[in-house]
């Protein structure tokens, strides 16, 4: 693989992961259907929400989208340390998910403000004919802040 | 691919699979060693442990399973729910991780017992001259008891 090609490679891959983010903070499913793996070349997509067991097959993932973005007002990401390793046909991302989440509204409070959030997620891509492609997400939340805790 | 080599290909990947816990459970480090990509080929090995940001490169990884199994006195895992989805020379397992730990023994007690956990692990593999290794460990702690959330 030539040097031209891994940095075309990895900017496909990053765009790909942009739009997973986009998806949810639009509450786009048809962009978040385009982002995840037909299952047509045999793949089963998998996905972990935090603090969920695992979901798999394209279906019962965007189900789970459908629900969260459903319940979901307002979603703010900011994605930090994203780190791509493409390998072939498969490309592993790792990132930092720093969220910002509007909170429900009551009587007393019309306009209560956001909160914060923050998770790590491993999303892994699959080439395809018609581009890089969801596999596997993976996001769980982070209990220490030690970046380097090794 | 052959319907044979698929599943000569998935017994591999889970007997690879199995390995990560065997070393974990025998705090094995030269087994937990060759259990991951030594990154030869160009791929970067990424870790996320429970709570954890992630880790990256061999090295870093196995600095941080050294620390781990240094401070585990006893840890068994019964693995559920195992799932693998092989594509190419790319393997995706998700697995349920129930783990039994013992408890720190203390004056007042001296035979404390144990204590049970559960976790959801997402493992990629990849395949190497050497047989599938370790590309990609993701586990995350589980909050939610239902298998079918969504």
């Amino acid at each position: 693989m030539t040097a031209h090609g891994a940095t075309e490679d990895e900017a496909a891959v990053r765009a790909a992961n942009t739009a997973l983010y986009d998806a949810f903070e639009t509450g786009d499913i048809d962009l978040m259907t385009s982002v995840w793996l037909d299952e047509s070349a045999g793949e089963t997509a998998t996905c972990v929400h935090p603090g969920w067991a695992p979901l798999h097959g394209t279906a019962q993932v965007l189900r789970s989208w459908s629900m969260i973005m459903a319940n979901t007002a307002y979603i703010q990401f900011v994605l930090t340390d994203v780190s791509v390793s493409v390998s072939g046909d498969t490309a592993v991302v790792t990132c930092g998910e720093n969220m910002l989440t509007g909170l429900p509204s009551t009587v007393a409070d019309p306009t209560p403000g956001l909160a914060g959030g923050r998770a790590v997620a491993t999303n892994v891509f699959r080439r395809t004919s018609t581009g890089w492609r969801l596999w596997v997400h993976h996001a769980s939340p982070v209990l220490t802040s030690e970046e380097s805790e090794a």
